[in-house]
C-alpha cells in the first residue's frame, strides 16, 4: 500500500486510481495511506458545483476543466451522485466526459457511487479529494446534484462553491425554494441562450439585492461548538455569470470569477477560515460514523432487533428507548 | 404541558399547533409529551410524495388532501424543505395551500424548516409525523424535495412512497439519474397534459421493465445490524400514474393506486416491516445526533478548536484526529 501512495506521488494513474479506490472502501490501510498523503495536501482550489439536475452542470464542469487545461492547470473532477445507487447515472455521465478529456494525462475523473450511508458519501468525498489534492492537482471540481441538503453539505466545503441555475425548471419561486443561493460564492445561469435567461438573472439579481440571507443554514455541530459559525464574510458580492456550457460561451468571464474569488480568499483571510470549516465538518462527520459503529456494534444484532420490535408494538418511544440503550453502553 | 397533550388529543387545533412547535424544539418537555402520545400512533396512513423542483408536488399534495377530505379522511400535511433556511420557501407553499384548504379543520398543515442540521431535520420530521399521527390523523402526506439523499431518506420512512416526475426537466437521462426510482412505491407523471408526457412515462417503463434495481441503497447502519436491508418486497410492481394537478386529472386513479398499495402492505406483512425500517431508521438518526452532542460537549470548544487548527497545518490527518478524540473521552 505504501508503494501505492508513493506511485501515486510520482505521476503513475494506475496506482491513483486503485489508491482512490482503496481509500473509498475505508479500512484501516485507507487510514494510513491518507495519512500519508496528508501533509502533501492544502495546494488545490477546491471549486464546488452545485445545482438541480437539468441546468448542465457536467457539461459545465468538463468545460471549466477544458479551460483550465489550456491555461496549464491540471484538474481533477470529483462527480456525486448520491441518489444514484445504480450505476447508470455516474457511468453515463463519465461517458459523455470521456469524449472530450479521454488521453489528457492533466485530468482525473471520478464519479461517487453511492457509500451505503449518507456519512459515508460524505466521508469517502473529502478522502478522494484530499488524494487528488496530495498527488498535485491544481483544481478540483467537485460536481453535486445540489437540490438536497447532504448536496449542499458537500459543495460547501469547498473553497469557492458555484450554484448552477437555468431558464424554464418550473417556476422562479422554485429557483428560491431550492435555497443553495446562500451557499454560492458565484451564481452562473447557464443555457443563457434560452429564452427566459433574463428572467432567471433578474430573480437571482433581485435576491441578492434584498441583502444577504442570515447565515442561519446546517451548520454542522462541532462548527457550532468550534465558534466557527457567524463569521460570514461580507466583503465578497456573489456575481452573476451567463453561459452556455454546451458552445463555452460566457466561460472565460467564469473563469475569471473563479480566479477573483480565490484572490479574494487569499488576501480576506477567508481561505484560512474556510479550510477550517472544513476540517471541522470533516471530523464531526468522522466522529459521528465511527460513534454510531461503535455503539451498533455495542448493542448487537439481537438487542437491536428487540428494542426495535418493542417500538414498533408501542410499548416504548423511540426517545426513551434511545435513553435506554445510551445508559447501557460503554465508552467508545 | 400534560394539558396540552390531552387537549391535542381532544382535538383542538390551537393545542396542537402549540404541541409540535413544542416537539420541534426537542427538549425535556418535548420527549415526555412524545412519549405520552406514542402508544396512540400506529395508526395512520403515512405517504411520502418526493420529486425534484417543478414537478408540481406541492400542488399534487394539495389535490390528494382535497380527495381525501372528500372521502370523509383527515389528512396532515408536513411539508419539508431542508434546502430553504430562510422561510420563503416554505411559506409560499402554505400560503398556495391555505387558498384551498383552510378552515378546514379536516386537514393540518405543518412546514418544517431548517433545523440546523440534517440529523436535526429527520429527528423533527418524524416527531411531527408521530404528533399528527397520535392525534387521528388518518392519512399524512410528508412533502420533501427529493433530489437530494437526505430527502429520500425522509421519503422512504413512509409507508407508501410517490416519487413524482414531469416533462421536460431537462433531458430524460436526469430523470433516471435523479435516481429515486428505487424507492418508489408508486411513480406519477404530472403536468401529464404537457408535450413529452409519453417520452417521461415510456422512459420509467423501460426502467422499470429492465427489472428492479438492486436495492443496495442508503440503508441505516441500525438496519444493517438489525438485519432489515435485503427483505425488499417482490410482491408489487410499481404502477406509472399520469396526473394534471392543476386540473384533478388522474387524481382519483391515483387515489385508487394508493388504497391499493395499502392493502397490498397489509396483506403482505409488509406494513410490519416498514414498520421496523421507521423505528431503526429513527433509532439510529437519535443515536448519531445524542452521541455527536455529547461528545462534542466532553471536548469542549478549547480542545475542539485545537485539533481543528492543527489538521488544517497538516500537522495531523483527520482520520488520526479522530482516533485521538476517541480516546480521551468517556462513556455517552
Amino acid at each position: 500500500m505504501m508503494k501505492l501512495v508513493e506511485q501515486a506521488l510520482t505521476g503513475d494513474r494506475r496506482a491513483l486510481a486503485r489508491l482512490i479506490t482503496l481509500v473509498e472502501n475505508n479500512g484501516a490501510e485507507a487510514h494510513e495511506a491518507l495519512s500519508t498523503l496528508y501533509p502533501h495536501t492544502g495546494r488545490a482550489h477546491i471549486v464546488g458545483v452545485t445545482g438541480a439536475p437539468g441546468t448542465g452542470k457536467s457539461t459545465l464542469v468538463n468545460e471549466l476543466a477544458k479551460a483550465y487545461r489550456a491555461q496549464g492547470a491540471t484538474v481533477g473532477i470529483v462527480a456525486v451522485d448520491p441518489t444514484s445507487p445504480f450505476s447508470g447515472g455516474a457511468l453515463l455521465g463519465d461517458r459523455v466526459r470521456m469524449r472530450d478529456l479521454f488521453g489528457d494525462p492533466g485530468v482525473f475523473i471520478r464519479s461517487m457511487a453511492s457509500r451505503g450511508s449518507l456519512g459515508g458519501l460524505a466521508r469517502a468525498t473529502a478522502d478522494v479529494v484530499q488524494v487528488l489534492d496530495a498527488v498535485g492537482y491544481d483544481v478540483i471540481l467537485v460536481e453535486t446534484v445540489g437540490a438536497g441538503q447532504s448536496e449542499v453539505e458537500i459543495a460547501r466545503t469547498a473553497h469557492t462553491t458555484l450554484v448552477v441555475e437555468a431558464p424554464g425548471l418550473g417556476d422562479e419561486v422554485q429557483a428560491l425554494k431550492a435555497g443553495v443561493l446562500e451557499i454560492a460564492d458565484i451564481l452562473v445561469v447557464n443555457k443563457a441562450d434560452r429564452e427566459g435567461a433574463i428572467h432567471t438573472v433578474r430573480a437571482l439579481q433581485m435576491m441578492l439585492d434584498l441583502g444577504q440571507p442570515q447565515v442561519t443554514m446546517h451548520h454542522g455541530q462541532a462548527m457550532e461548538v468550534a465558534g466557527l459559525v457567524g463569521l460570514a464574510d461580507d466583503g465578497w458580492k456573489p456575481p452573476i455569470c451567463q453561459t452556455v456550457a454546451t458552445s463555452g460561451q460566457g466561460v472565460p468571464e467564469l473563469m475569471d470569477c473563479i480566479a477573483d474569488h480565490r484572490a479574494y480568499l487569499r488576501e480576506s483571510g477567508e481561505w484560512e477560515r474556510r479550510e477550517r470549516l472544513r476540517a471541522a465538518a470533516q471530523l464531526e462527520n468522522l466522529l459521528r460514523e465511527r460513534l454510531i459503529a461503535h455503539l451498533l456494534d455495542q448493542i448487537g444484532q439481537e438487542r437491536l432487533n428487540e428494542i426495535i420490535a418493542r417500538v414498533v408494538r408501542r410499548e416504548v418511544d423511540p426517545h426513551s428507548a434511545v435513553e435506554a440503550l445510551l445508559r447501557q453502553v460503554d465508552s467508545p
